[in-house]
């Protein structure tokens, strides 16, 4: 039996060019990047030029560029050391962030802003909330469940207005934007400037590279107090031994994702499309959570009323189709999805329904089969 | 010109049976291991299975096994999630602890404890200094600079007495031994328990294992707060997806490494003794730093009075031999070494040393090599 892989959310598998730019930091090249003899410095150019790149593709300076063990750290490093450096200021989050912004936040004096039925960040509630002591705003680029794309220019605009409303009453506190970007990084533009962000976090395991590879753009203006201290590597504000494999692969993963991305893009909407027509006319049944325009080309996240969603899994996996229930991350435990009850589903509706995520592998005959076996299972 | 690496302190390779094992982690099986679908539990399960092996190595349950991104993250965790959830509580540290030790330390509450000039921990100043506002108790197994291998259970059996007084008082404050073993587990027993010790840090990139692969043995009595929050993996102690190659490696190292503990042990002293012998004998001029007797028997630490040890280093690199001035870590800083200052070095001695760490590949030629250099180079 053919198996159809529809998980590319939870995990991609490392791109083959990844593994092979990676490969000499598992093997001869293993000295310690801090070291200062010759094979040493080698390894630290090796580093340092992967730093480089990652900094080009997001149109950041390289001293801007932090690595970190993946997404969740990025993104606890941004609350935690935001929050620790300006005691006393808020926090505002999106109500669909992933768990590795919200719960963090909740250390700290943090709101919630709403979203609407399709998953967009209520705007008007973003300015009124936006008071005086707020310091950090984190909206995630494209939420991981249901793939809205926020608005975040036009989120970076109005801390823009609280700015400069700031700096006319003489409020010193700053105010930073900060997007969890690691779902969007394969079909959307990161250039921070162009987002108007101040810190965005990247995850290699999203995008074809090295799980455990994150990193973290940090804009020079921000004050964060560091969260992993030691041997004052990277500038002290992570420290611990580098890498080098997890490095040079996330940049190699970056590279290849940024240059396939146009093509990608327009090869998943049309299956995506397809997928959703046919979704509307076979199996009128079933609704389709989210926003349709503003949404990732490969994610389709459903509810299909009467069904528990864990079952139809199992179901699914028996015909060799691997999907999911939402975020990989609380697959195990049974809760149901806070994204789409924020989107108002209710918790049964919410346990009615599945994840679907493309990626580099699938094909229309992958999204046929997966119709089909859909349409039987229901019928 | 051959080269001769005599700096295994600072990094070892990873041995090819380790990426053999990591492998199939890093191609097909790419599966977000919390994932549902059987090709994802899989996965799951080589990930468990591989922190059973840690677990059996050092004595203790698996479930008391958390997989880190390397010491200085473990360090971090023991620290800031003991000393968070004990607030008020003081902590005490030896004075040569890795810095990974040191700056969280210094965050919080907390009190240096001397060693003496051969760097052995003063067990009268930790007696006097264990009050009853002490919850935890940072002592490294074996010191990265100058090798010296710290008295553990003698440590171990002072702190309970302290809480057999605590119990006796009423005082209902625990107290954790917690030990850094990055250097120690090539080389020492590291059955949790015989040590004493209620938190040990263990670091892939030491023991021929991966880089940025780390665990930590937090035993089950311990309240610690978790210091990276999200998707409530690993028990929400350590959140973020974890890497299954690196998980794998590290098992794979660790067992490896422990299997030739005893053989290592006993051809690295014989080549230790053999370097002593000839610097005493050929270079008077030379001091040992640190203890002969409790010592790793890979590291040797020197100084040469009246030389600077960068520029002494440039010149062994110049004749193909790899070493360092101590600590990679701070191999960039140039400050003087706090270890060797804490056993009672200038800081112009402290900047006359250099240290040697032999590994699997050195031979007693190599040691020739390296005296018949320096023999060269001080003439």
């Amino acid at each position: 039996m053919k198996t159809v892989y529809l998980d590319y959310g939870a995990a991609t598998p490392l791109d083959p060019r990844v593994l092979q730019r990676m490969q000499p930091f598992l093997t001869e090249q293993f000295y310690n990047p801090s070291a200062n003899y010759q094979p040493a410095l080698d390894v630290r150019v090796a580093v340092e030029a992967a730093k480089s790149e990652i900094a080009h593709i997001l149109g950041v300076k390289s001293s801007e560029i932090i690595m970190t063990s993946g997404g969740t750290e990025s993104n606890n490093l941004v609350i935690r050391g935001v929050m620790d450096a300006h005691p006393g200021a808020t926090m505002l989050v999106s109500s669909i962030e992933h768990d590795s912004v919200k719960q963090p936040a909740n250390l700290y004096q943090a709101e919630s802003v709403a979203v609407d039925e399709k998953g967009l960040l209520n705007l008007e509630e973003l300015r009124s909330k936006l008071d005086g002591t707020v310091v950090l705003v984190s909206v995630m680029h494209a939420n991981n469940e249901i793939g809205t794309i926020q608005p975040l220019r036009k989120i970076s605009q109005i801390l823009e207005a609280e700015r400069i409303r700031r700096k006319q009453k003489g409020i010193v506190l700053p105010l930073y934007l900060h997007s969890d970007a690691c779902q969007a990084v394969n079909y959307l533009d990161t250039h921070a400037h162009t987002l108007g962000v101040d810190l965005l976090t990247i995850n290699g395991g999203k995008i074809y590279g090295p799980k455990q590879a994150g990193c973290l753009f940090i804009d020079s203006h921000v004050v964060l107090q560091p969260q992993i201290l030691g041997g004052s590597q990277q500038r002290s504000i992570r420290s611990g031994t580098e890498n080098p494999a997890q490095v040079v692969g996330l940049a190699e993963a970056l590279k290849i994702t940024t240059s396939l991305r146009d093509k990608e893009v327009k090869r998943l909407q049309e299956l995506q499309t397809y997928l959703f027509e046919k979704l509307e006319t076979e199996l009128p049944q079933v609704t389709i959570n989210g926003s349709k325009k503003h949404r990732l080309p490969n994610n389709v996240n459903i509810t299909i009323p009467g069904v528990h969603n864990e079952r139809l899994l199992i179901q699914l996996e028996e015909h060799g189709i691997l999907a999911s229930a939402g975020s990989a991350c609380k697959a195990a435990s049974g809760e149901a999805s806070h994204t789409l009850q924020a989107i108002g589903l209710s918790p049964e509706k919410a346990n009615s329904s599945i994840r679907v995520t493309l990626g580099r592998s699938n094909t229309k005959s992958d999204i046929d089969l997966f119709l089909d076996c859909l349409s039987k299972l229901l019928a």
